[in-house]
C-alpha cells in the first residue's frame, strides 16, 4: 500500500488538472443546448479510463451516453461496481458565483466549480484510484466503473440498460460514489437515501396578461389560484398538510435514532452551509432527522406575470410552479404524485384551470448497513481519516441505489468524498482537494480489503 | 365642418404612415435600456406638432422628457388642454405577439402594435385634429397638448411640471385622452378611475438556493412562505382580506348603479376580451361595478427557484412578488400600502425575512360628470357616432387625471377612442384605423362646442 500512496502523491497534481478539464465541459443534462457537451464528458471519461488502464466503452442512449470502464482480476476475485455520474446542474444564478462555474477555481484547499462535489471530482477519484493500484501492481478486484451522464435528470436509461445488462454488470458489491461525509472529519457509509416525486403545476387564467386596471377584481388570478394551493400544502407547524401524505411512512427504531443523536450532528455547520438560514420543519424532529427519515414537500420554483425590472401593471394569464417531495420508506411517488394531483384538484378555484404534471418518480431506498462490503469500506476509511464512518441516512436521492440493489445485488453503499455544505446544485460547489487524494486512498484499501476476505 | 371635414378625409392615409411611424420608435419607459427610444419619441412628437402649425418644445426632466404644443386662438376663446403620453409597456411576452409589436400591421379595419391604443393613437389624432382645424382655419380654443413619456411609469414628473408651470398651463378645460369608449358603438365620458396602490415583496430564507434533497424539511422556504402571504389577501369569497382595506371606500348613490345597469354593459364582449375567462370576483357587485367602482388586490408578477426548462430539485434562496391594488374614493393609496406592510409583516413565518417596498401610489379620480366640458364633448360624440356618450367610470388609473383637477381645473374629462379588449399592456394591442378619423372629427367638433358658448 506504501508504493501505492507514493504513486497518488506522485500523480496528484496531475489528477487535479484533469478534474479542471473535465470541469470545463458543460455537461449540463437538462438543458437540450448542452447535449453536446454531455457527448463530450462522456469521451472524455472513456479516454481517461483507457489511459487508466481499463477496458472502455461507451453505450448511447437515446439520452445521454454511459461510459463504462473495466478490469478483470480473475474469476475468484470479488467483483466491485462503482457508479458515478459525469452530468452536473445548470450554474444558475451565474451571477451568485464568485468564480466562473465552469473553471475549476483554487480557495486555499477548496477546489470550485460547478460539478466540484456533485460528481465530477468522484469521477476523477474513481477512474485514479483504479489507476494507482494498477499501475502499483495491486488491483485486486474486478472492477466495473458505471459513469451516467443523466443522474440530474433522473436517471432515465440508466436503470433500462443495468435491467439489460445484468449479466455482464454482475457484481457482488456496489458503491454509489456520489455523497457527501457526516462532517469534515467524519467520513460516512450511507445505507438510506429519500426518494422523489416532482410535478409540475399549471394554473392558466384568462390565458394571456390582462392590464390589471381594466380586468382587476373580475378576472381570476392564476398565481392567486397557485398560491392558495401551495399555502395549502402545509399546516401551521410544518407538517405537510396533502391527505395520505404521511400514511406508509415507516417508524425509525428509537435505537437507531438514539444512535444517531450521539453522533453529535453538527446543527450550526449545516445551518452555515445553509447560509445562516434558520432550522424549522417538521416538528418533534431534530435537523438530521427532518433530513434522513422524514419526508418533505418543497416548491423548487415559481414563476408568473411580470418578472422584469420596475413594475407593470398585468394580471398574469397563467402561472406555474414545480414541486417535489422527498419521500422516505415506504412512500411511494407514483402513489404519492396521485395524491398531490387529487388534492390539487380539491383546490380549484373557480375559473382558473389546473394541470399537475408527474416529472420524475424515484423511491426511496434502504439497504442492509452491514456485510462484507459495509466492513471493508468502514476498514478502508478508518485508516485513511482515523476514525470509524458513520452509518447513516441521507436526505438526497439517488434513484440508482434502489435499483442496483434490486437488479444486481443487495451489497450496495453510498459512499462520496464531498463535505457537508458542498453547494450542490447551487452556486460556488465547492471540494477540498485534499479529499480527492483521501478518496483514491480510501478506495485502493477498499480493493484490498474486499479481496482478502 | 365640411371643409374640416374633408381635410381629415384626405389626410387620414398620411395620419396612420405617421401613426406606424410613432409605433416603430420602443419608446418603453419603465425599461432603462429604452431611454434612447424615449427621447427619440419625444422629438418625434414635438416635430410632428410643429409640422401641424403648433408652437412645440420639449421639456426635459430627471426621467423622459415631456412634450408641449400651443395654439393660441386669443385672449377671449375658452382654453383647452389635453393629455396624452408617447410612451408604452414592455412587449412581453413577445412570442404570444401574432404580428412583431413595434410594427403597425393592418388586420382589417384593425391596427395592431404595443401602444397602438395606449396611447399613441390618441398622440397621432390630437395632433392631426388641431392640424386639420388649423388647415382648414378654424381652431377656435387655445390648445395646450401636453404629452408626456411617463405615464407606464406613474407619471413621477409629470406633477412636479405641472405644479411649476399652472401659469403657462393655466386652463378652463382639461381632456385626459387615454381611455376606450363604453363599447365599439358607443363613445363614453369618464369622470372616475381607480387609483393604484403598487408593492414589492422579497421573501429571503437561505438567501441562495440550496439542495432541495440535502436541506429540505429543515430549512424555510420562501416561496411558501409568499404563498402563504398571497393566500391571506383574499377572503374564499373573493374579497380582499387586508384589514383595513375597505374602511373608508365610498358607497355609491343607488340611482347611479341603476342608471348604470341601463347601459347594457356587454359582459360577454368583456369576457371574450379576457381570452373567455370566467368573470368572478367580490360577491354583491356586478362585472362593470366591480371594475368601476370597487377596490381589487392582485398579484402582477411572482418568481423564485428554478423557472428554466426541465426540472432542478432547488430549495430556493428567495422568491419575490409583485403586488397592487386598485383604489377607489376615498381610499389613500399611502394608507393602502401601510396596511399591506402590517398585513404582511403579520403573516411572517419563522425563518424567513419579509420586505416590501412601496412602489407606486396613485389616488383615485372622482369629477363632477357635467358642466360646459361635459356638455360640448357629449354634444361633439354624439354628432360623430350617433349616440350619446355614457358617463361612466373606469377601472384603470390616470394619475394625472386627480392632479389636473387640483392644480389647474375642476373642468376635466377622460375622453379616449380605444376599444374595450384593446389588449393594452397584452401582447396584440390594438385599435380599429376608423377609430383614429372618428377621434379627429370628433376633437375639432369639441373645439367647436366649447368656442361656441
Amino acid at each position: 500500500m506504501q508504493e501505492t500512496d507514493r504513486f497518488i502523491q506522485d500523480n496528484l497534481a496531475r489528477y487535479l488538472d484533469e478534474f479542471a478539464e473535465l470541469v470545463a465541459i458543460r455537461s449540463i443534462s437538462t438543458d437540450p443546448a448542452y447535449a453536446g457537451e454531455v457527448a463530450e464528458a462522456a469521451e472524455w471519461v472513456s479516454r481517461r479510463m483507457t489511459e487508466a488502464g481499463l477496458e472502455a466503452e461507451i453505450h448511447h442512449t437515446e439520452g445521454h451516453p454511459l461510459v463504462v470502464g473495466r478490469h478483470h482480476a480473475g474469476p475468484d476475485a470479488p467483483t466491485l461496481l462503482v457508479y458515478a455520474h459525469y452530468d452536473v446542474q445548470p450554474a444558475d444564478p451565474e451571477e451568485e458565483w464568485r468564480s466562473p462555474p465552469f473553471q475549476l477555481t483554487r480557495d486555499g484547499d477548496d477546489l470550485v466549480a460547478r460539478g466540484a462535489a456533485d460528481d465530477k471530482a468522484q469521477v476523477i477519484l474513481q477512474i485514479a484510484a483504479a489507476e494507482a493500484a494498477l499501475q502499483s501492481g495491486t488491483l485486486p478486484v474486478n472492477l466495473i466503473l458505471l459513469f451516467e451522464g443523466e443522474e440530474e435528470v433522473g436517471s432515465v436509461h440508466l436503470t433500462p440498460f443495468v435491467a439489460r445488462n445484468r449479466e455482464s454488470l454482475a457484481t457482488d458489491h456496489a458503491v454509489i460514489a456520489d455523497s457527501m461525509m457526516f462532517s469534515r472529519a467524519r467520513p460516512s457509509l450511507i445505507f438510506g437515501m429519500r426518494g422523489v416525486a416532482y410535478v409540475e403545476i399549471e394554473a392558466t387564467g384568462a390565458g394571456r396578461d390582462l392590464h390589471s386596471g381594466q380586468y382587476g377584481g373580475a378576472v381570476p388570478n392564476p398565481v392567486h389560484a397557485l398560491a392558495r394551493i401551495i399555502a395549502s400544502f402545509h399546516d401551521g407547524t410544518g407538517r405537510v398538510a396533502v391527505p395520505g401524505f404521511y400514511d406508509r411512512v415507516r417508524e425509525v427504531p428509537a435505537g437507531l435514532r438514539e444512535a444517531w443523536r450521539g453522533l453529535g450532528y453538527d446543527e450550526e455547520a449545516f445551518r452555515g452551509s445553509a447560509g445562516g438560514a434558520s432550522l424549522t420543519g417538521e416538528p418533534g424532529f431534530a435537523t438530521h432527522e427532518r433530513l434522513w427519515i422524514r419526508p418533505c414537500l418543497d416548491v423548487n420554483g415559481i414563476v408568473g406575470g411580470y418578472t422584469g425590472p420596475g413594475k407593470k401593471t398585468v394580471l398574469p394569464g397563467r402561472a406555474s410552479a414545480k414541486v417535489s417531495c422527498r419521500l422516505v420508506p415506504d412512500q411511494d411517488p407514483e402513489e404519492i404524485i396521485q395524491l398531490l394531483k387529487d388534492h390539487i384538484a380539491r383546490q380549484a378555484p373557480e375559473g382558473v384551470q389546473l394541470r399537475v404534471t408527474g416529472v420524475q418518480a424515484n423511491p426511496p431506498f434502504l439497504a442492509e448497513p452491514s456485510g462484507p462490503l459495509f466492513d471493508a469500506a468502514s476498514r478502508a476509511l478508518e485508516e485513511v481519516y482515523g476514525v470509524e464512518p458513520a452509518r447513516v441516512a441521507h436526505g438526497g436521492t439517488l434513484p440508482i441505489a434502489r435499483d442496483f440493489a434490486e437488479l444486481l445485488t443487495p451489497s450496495v453503499a453510498v459512499l462520496g468524498f464531498a463535505l457537508p455544505g458542498a453547494n450542490m446544485h447551487a452556486p460556488n460547489e465547492w471540494i477540498p482537494s485534499s479529499q480527492v487524494e483521501k478518496g483514491i486512498r480510501s478506495m485502493v484499501r477498499l480493493y484490498a480489503g474486499l479481496a482478502a476476505r
